[in-house]
């Protein structure tokens, strides 16, 4: 059992603390990222030893935060995770330290309270949301660098204010972050507009590859083995590709298929309107949420896309039964 | 000359006003429609005869609103100018209307002053974000309604809170729209993830036609006339493709070239750093602003593509000479 701290309570920790370690998860993103370099940064500001570790590189497109990374030059004495929801997403190199972690500070409702005590606000829309918060506790003045880091947290957890997790409080905290100093312009245009050549050619490839089924109520797209070597695109750059083919008009659910290196293929299933994603992926043996949720499936292309349509085409007509048991 | 008015007197005189007409500009976007029938929602609360005209069709995605169309049911005793920053700008069927605009509000600042009186505030994002002062100031209560058509205008004019205009003010004026209600994540998914089929034909085709040069920091697309015809995309779905070239990583300038019914070239420069797409722009006979800027050309494909990258060649040339002047 974790024990639940106000965010005053967490701060006053942090206060009383020095050599103070911030735990990121693997796979890091701008929220994970963002909010550790914010909070290294404010208690750097208050003259204690402070530095971030990650099991993973730091992507590239990061560097202008200007992390203060973990190397080994001091043993932590408190150890904070920050926006991990749990202890399998600390990744390899942080076993070390996942089992002793003092203090967890996260927005994921699905928290296993893994850490000695936790503050957790299932609201925020990012863990950077609660940082601006922390930091104002902590007393550190909100600097241009902290502002920048804050608001990357924010607008990549929330695909810059479109997803539905972008509150009132999350808009208010912008605008707290750019009379701070927050490079927003040039944050967005790094954060939001910036595909590498190699994801260009992968998109095209998805869009080549576009097929609609059901009178286009489902869009399916795939990319094999083969055109992902020949993208030369990262794994990660096609996470995001996943939403494409439910963005199109009329289209309830999108499929993207993408064939992992043992030849299996990764299954995305988003979803608009009433269908239940996570109702098609549980018959293939996967989960997720209701909009997005997934599988992974052996088998060649037309084996995988023959056994998706089955079930997105059941979850059709369940959900046209639904309606009419609801008349 | 027009009258400037500050946001006060504006409202003085609206509500002394009734039997009012509300003009939105010609090809109307969510901003224009968002904002106009937001005023008139709330000159019908404070019980006055309003009405909006567009002399375009409202698009449908825009259905929401409910926009009370003005269809000559009675005279217009005062006429209102939303979103419009120029005489030119309210299309044909406007004629009878446009030399007699009593009042505009607008947030472009480059408004001609064509109306008796203006309020004009260059530093908004979009002409929403004063009309939600402005229904304040009418002492009309935020419904969701209004709240939904406000946001509309705010979040369509900043590329949802990412473009440069983006300010502290527009964050605070979204998280208040929500606050009343605005339905931010379904107008989100209507607004932002909502392509057509054709439209997704036409970005293929472009990525296809994608070239790169310079080394990688020009990268330019087109769209022949046969290409848009076969796409059947409409000639507004292919406005903001042309942003695409210009969101790959490592480019300056991106250039998107759509061929015109009539078989000239409309030639879209966008850029980053520090070329200058209106010194690209202005060589080729066009114009613009420092970051979007355009021309149309007569020619072959071949013939415009040339013409257009000595352009771009020789803005890099000037900027390298700059930046080595600097030094």
């Amino acid at each position: 059992m974790t024990e639940a701290l106000s965010l005053e309570q967490a701060a006053q920790r942090l206060k009383e603390q020095d050599r103070i370690l911030i735990l990121c998860h693997k796979n890091p993103d701008g929220d994970t990222i963002g909010t550790g370099a914010a909070l290294c940064k404010a208690l750097l500001a208050l003259e204690k030893e402070a530095a971030v570790f990650c099991s993973d590189p730091i992507p590239a497109m990061y560097e202008y935060m200007q992390i203060q990374r973990y190397t080994g030059q001091w043993t932590p004495e408190y150890i904070v995770a920050v926006d991990v929801a749990g202890i399998q997403l600390f990744g390899d190199a942080a076993q070390p330290y996942q089992d002793r972690v003092d203090l967890c500070i996260d927005h994921h409702a699905t928290n296993s309270g893994y850490a000695d005590a936790t503050y957790l606000d299932a609201e925020a829309a990012a863990a950077a949301e609660i940082m601006v918060r922390l930091v104002d506790l902590l007393g550190v003045e909100l600097t241009p660098e902290l502002a920048d880091c804050l608001y990357t947290g924010i607008a990549t957890d929330t695909g810059c204010f479109r997803f539905s997790n972008t509150g009132a409080e999350t808009h208010r905290t912008a605008a707290r972050l750019m009379d701070a100093g927050a490079r927003v312009s040039e944050l967005n245009t790094l954060l939001f507009e910036n595909r590498s050549r190699q994801r260009i050619v992968a998109e095209k490839i998805a869009l080549q590859n576009l097929e609609y089924h059901f009178d286009g109520r489902c869009a399916l797209t795939f990319l094999t083995r083969e055109e992902i070597t020949l993208s030369q695109v990262a794994p990660e750059e096609l996470e995001d590709l996943t939403s494409l083919p439910r963005t199109i008009e009329g289209v309830d659910v999108g499929i993207t298929l993408r064939q992992q290196p043992g030849g299996s293929y990764k299954v995305s299933i988003r979803t608009a309107g009433a269908a239940d994603a996570r109702v098609i992926a549980q018959h293939l043996g996967g989960g997720g949420h209701a909009r997005a949720a997934g599988c992974e499936l052996m088998g060649n292309l037309d084996n995988t896309k023959a056994a998706v349509l089955a079930e997105v085409e059941r979850e059709f007509r369940r959900q046209e039964q639904l309606k009419q048991e609801e008349q």
